[in-house]
């Protein structure tokens, strides 16, 4: 196959080179990343993945005027050793998958093969139904492929050949895709590696020899484009590293996971259960779960108490109107449940605005809305039965303004906006700290529901705080060290801090740009100073304000997004929020939105994955267990139950005729820690003989002391169950990821 | 005007009639109650309203085998003593206030004059606009009636000379009533007094002289049969009484709950708000309002923890076929607010099947139902097209079952059975008690809506007990116990339990004839081991089982359904829920709904009307407020703050430039329980100067003798402040009302 490459305008006969120690170097205009790395050592060349070409990741073999025309420019040559590599050696890998399918059955239509945290995957249509069995044949094929170490190869076509050429190779998706998704180009890029040529931004490794060390995991079913209306797809997951030993080591994380699969471990435990007659997504707490969080509520409201919040109750629904103000209606429709009515005509009037919204009505549509407006009597004037369909909305609209009609609440910040202004605010009374356990409703995708991670129905630890200008920085500063608080209380020490701020070239933003630039910069002078480690992601916030998110590694290494604050110059306005100023005029205040654990169901599904369901003292659904040796004991094994119950502990009593061993055994399954074993010496001396979960027989101890050595441990809080196995590799691509 | 009167069947020769103490006498079988008061005595024929014949309140001059054929016939001589007497009385006065209108102003229709729990309406529909400033001229028309003592006459005719009079009298509400409502009824009664004839079933008092004290009280729209689609009447309230000093102890009643009024309070002590952009009947719980509800709710929950229930959390959604499992739905829909779908389609395909099952199509009605049915993608079959509305529902009902559709829940007890039913249940895990502060929403008409003690969404002290049929009166007695604890923590002491039981003769009811005899002795029992005092209504339990209502006087004698337990043997069966009894075959659970507040929203307006905002220490939301005399002593009184704070109280500081008259006021106003002054003498020794909210000053006390004496007064929940007025008048009328 021959095909016209384009050059990306013409190179500059001089380029100035800025490395990561800060020099300068001067090389010719067309000069590549390799080039650059070869003039420092051929070791480096050789050791190459890719570069970094100011902010961007490329090819080694791609001039660097290719990528960015400001000068110097910054070059670093990224190798194995780089975190950013790992998405450049899995995109890949992608490929080598999708050549080696190719290869192995026939008919394969692509469609995308992005990265993911860990590894990657690619979408695919092809007759065969795959399945774990073909793995073996397919990673044999990939194998031979990076053994032929045959170069990943970039050129640049327009539209109309690139049309052609995926035609030619019956490519028809990402036709589709050039004709709809990337229809306002006029060039694209592809890559060819031997016989295997793809739609595709890059960048890519030098050689398929780079690849070290992969698996194929699994193979699930995807929609094209994720449209769940549009055509279904195979999906094909896999992973790569540059080593077998970092390869063993994920691999062994991804096993640990799921030995702690919060839903396997929920069940087992009876923690919780999510039930197909109450609904996908939606979590029955079981006594023992609903336990593990009235704990974790109860101590953060305790120190939300402490802190100056103020608890408030809201409901779960509010009218559409208070939505339409906050601007979450109909902006998040699609993942909100519908609208519902105090009578049953406000349903039908919802379906027609949204079908007029949607475009130009049939003719048969045209009767069928004129009878049910008939039916409701609602009015459709001539004039406006004559016009188009704004016309009619218009009047459907003011009928339906007219009913009741409420959303579930997605969030709980129309409402303490509301609780808010149910009063006027002096600057003396600010600021004012709004704490709710509230539970909010979503309706993600079904496909997208995991236990309690991903859920329809959630309960956030949400406060809303309401401040003036000057206040924001002690806010923030006070907030942070709250989730430091809070998640130190459950042992997780490990984070860091996303500081997602404004793109300052956007004009999108709401808020004094004054207000900004203070907020901003006490937000890493906050973070600088309470030593929090921190990544400051510029662009990367809401149009309505900057906000820290923290990114917490678990005991396997795995990171999670819990608890995050966010500020909000938008809400305030839309609601008109004002506060009456020293100066006595009206004064709008900042809103500040938190949650230290996110929300219950996700922070509880992560602890239960995180201890592997054996909760520390302060938090076990069941802290002691008393066991007897045998029934002659049964009125001591009482009174220690009764000791330890009055000196609050959440304590049972096995007095089953079993023997102490089968005892022991069921305790140590339902991961209790601690069981108290009494035979006739205990009760002779009024002691127990303390059994450790982890540790196991402590021995005999006096009951009083018992008590107040298990106290001290819930008083602590202290953290002994948490089984760190050797520390995972890197496992996310700090935020880059490939696609197409 | 001349009617032909109809005798009710004819009377036997002679009567066995059974006084209330216990002898028996015979008479002439057309005996009246008033002719067995003078064979009494003369003076209680003089004294007597009404009698109470059998079971029933009837006339005193109809013969006592019209009203029942048992003998011999119960018969007691009512007269003013008897609680049962105010009814009539006010029943009667409220015809008397529909003939004095009818005087004073043309053209009256009347509708319905039944009596409420304190006195009677009438609604009516005249041209006048009736006001209060019209209640002199109808009340002085009213004493002029009773001063004419016109006696109150019976009589009967069939239901088409009842048709003519009413239209020659121009009563066409009346005329549509005996069409409709009483579409059964071969013969109907109407009372003449004078001029004035009503259709009514009575009982009446003998004359309107014995009418000694009466007041119209207010005016307000209301609906013809309480449709909001109907017709719109007025309803002129008023009350009545045996003597001019029961009227003047419950008019101040009524101005002592309007200085109580929950709505008012709430304002201006900023404990609640219902906003309007949120929705009528939704409370948005202020921080004041929330810390009453959360220190109430953090008690009962450690009561709960300590008589072993178990916390569950559960959504406030669940999907609709749960619903048609449990039958509350569609049984209950019209209280409900419409169901709620993942996407949009699901409503329109509800509101045809709604508009199906009303009734027969038009032929654009069904056109429209084809074009919305061609819009979904829901395909309704030629044989079901051409076919009745069934055919058409059942294919629409099909294609709705592959939908997601949830309904906001009415009830959390269809989610507590799915918690039982997550796991196998062996009679050793019995009783099973599940609880959660559980929110629920039911759409009530927003007239009836009225602040927090009615509303659209309510948190329930909600518990379900899952227990064996043996364990039924130990669950009953620990449930009353609870309850009382739970009423006696605020000081409510003056109560009676209504007891709902069982029609003997019925056959409407679910589970065994064995369980029912069982649980009502057991029930009975209890009641009676627990001196608790208790009216037990036959014929009152619902199908499903009996139940016990608390009937609470507040502080100024009113009474309120607060706390219930209702047995059901009907949702284990809807739900299949079992459990493994000794024999080790499956078994039925009786299940127990119970709720010692009722609901957190009910109870909350009830308390902060009973203690008129002034709650006792324990309870209220700012206990303790420091006052310095002058900003000398900030230091001393941050100090006195943060002592208090330190020792579990809600303490705020006033260190405004103010005189401290002014801040005292301004404490005493915002019904702060102590106050603490600091003035120079108290630093120096370490002193406060309590000033008690009801005693005024009590002089200093040192530091920390203060903080135990008030933490004291925590501990035993003492109640100090709540107001009593002089006893009022029986305030109910024991159930008894009269309608018609």
């Amino acid at each position: 196959m021959h095909f016209n490459m384009i050059a990306s305008g013409s190179a500059p006969s001089v380029v100035q080179i800025q490395l990561p120690d800060g020099s300068v170097k001067e090389f010719p205009g067309d000069v590549t990343p390799l080039a650059i790395a070869e003039s420092i050592s051929p070791r480096l060349a050789q050791a190459a993945i890719a570069a970094r070409v100011g902010e961007k990741v490329t090819d080694l073999k791609r001039p660097v005027t290719e990528t960015t025309d400001v000068q110097p420019v910054p070059v670093q040559i990224l190798t194995e050793k780089d975190a950013a590599s790992l998405g450049v050696l899995r995109h890949s890998c992608a490929h080598l998958m999708a050549r080696a399918i190719m290869r192995v059955f026939p008919g394969v239509q692509l469609a995308f093969g992005p990265t993911t945290g860990n590894g990657y995957y690619y979408d695919l249509d092809l007759p065969h139904k795959l399945s774990e069995d073909d793995f073996a044949r397919i990673e044999a094929e990939m194998q031979k492929l990076v053994e032929m170490a045959e170069p990943f190869e970039r050129f640049i076509t327009n539209r109309d050949e690139a049309l052609a050429m995926l035609e030619g190779m019956g490519q028809k998706l990402k036709c589709e895709h050039i004709q709809s998704g990337l229809a306002n180009e006029a060039t694209v890029s592809f890559y060819r590696q031997g016989e295997f040529v793809d739609l595709c931004r890059g960048p890519h490794i030098p050689d398929a020899g780079r690849i070290k060390a992969f698996r194929l995991l699994s193979v699930a079913g995807a929609y094209w484009k994720g449209d769940a209306s549009g055509q279904q797809l195979q999906r094909v997951y896999g992973t790569a590293w540059f080593s077998q030993k970092d390869l063993d080591a994920h691999l062994e994380q991804v096993n640990e996971a799921k030995r702690r699969d919060h839903r396997v471990l929920g069940k087992q435990l009876n923690l919780f259960s999510i039930s197909p007659e109450v609904g996908a997504g939606l979590c029955l707490w079981l006594p023992k779960g609903a336990t593990v969080r009235a704990l974790l509520e109860e101590f953060i409201k305790g120190e939300l108490l402490k802190r100056g919040y103020q608890p408030v109750y809201t409901p779960h629904i509010g009218r559409v109107e208070l939505y339409e103000t906050s601007g979450h209606f109909p902006y998040y429709r699609d993942s909100q449940f519908t609208p519902l009515y105090g009578h049953d005509g406000g349903q039908l009037v919802d379906f027609w605005i949204r079908k007029l919204q949607d475009g130009a009505l049939s003719e048969a549509d045209e009767k069928s809305l004129l009878a049910s407006a008939k039916i409701l009597g609602v009015e459709i004037p001539e004039y406006a039965a004559a016009s188009g369909n704004l016309a009619k909305i218009e009047v459907l609209r003011t009928w339906e303004k007219q009913q009741e009609r409420y959303l579930l609440k997605p969030m709980n910040c129309p409402h303490h906006a509301q609780i808010y202004k149910s009063m006027q605010r002096s600057y003396r009374d600010l600021p004012v700290r709004l704490a709710e356990f509230g539970t909010v409703y979503r309706h993600e995708q079904s496909g997208e529901l995991n236990g309690m991670l991903r859920v329809r129905g959630l309960t956030q630890d949400d406060a809303h705080l309401f401040c003036t200008p000057e206040q924001v920085e002690e806010e923030f500063r006070a907030t942070l060290q709250l989730v430091q608080f809070v998640l130190a209380s459950v042992g997780l020490e490990d984070y860091r801090v996303q500081l997602s701020l404004r793109d300052p070239k956007s004009d999108k933003y709401v808020g004094s740009e004054e207000n900004w630039q203070r907020a901003e910069a006490s937000l890493r002078g906050v973070l600088t100073e309470l030593n929090l480690p921190f990544t400051a992601r510029e662009g990367e916030a809401a149009f309505y304000g900057p906000k820290a998110d923290f990114m917490v590694k678990d005991c396997i290494g795995r990171e999670w997004q819990l608890g995050t604050v966010q500020l909000d110059y938008n809400l305030p306005e839309r609601f008109q929020l004002e506060y009456v100023g020293a100066d006595n005029q009206a004064h709008r205040p900042v809103m500040i939105h938190r949650a230290p654990f996110g929300s219950m169901e996700r922070f509880t599904g992560m602890l239960i994955e995180h201890f592997a369901g054996a909760f520390p003292l302060w938090l076990a659904p069941e802290q002691v267990r008393v066991l007897s040796i045998s029934d002659k004991f049964e009125g001591y094994a009482r009174e220690v139950e009764r000791e330890f119950r009055a000196a609050g502990f959440r304590v049972t009593t096995d007095l089953r005729g079993a023997k102490i061993n089968g005892k022991i055994r069921d305790a140590q399954i339902e991961l209790i820690p601690y069981m108290l074993v009494v035979g006739g010496k205990d009760q002779e001396n009024r002691t127990v003989s303390i059994r450790d979960r982890i540790e196991g027989d402590l021995g005999a101890v006096p009951l009083a002391e018992a008590i107040a050595r298990l106290q001290q441990e819930v008083t602590e809080k202290r953290i002994r169950s948490v089984a760190k196995p050797a520390p995972a590799p890197a496992t996310s691509n700090e935020g880059e990821n490939y696609a197409d």
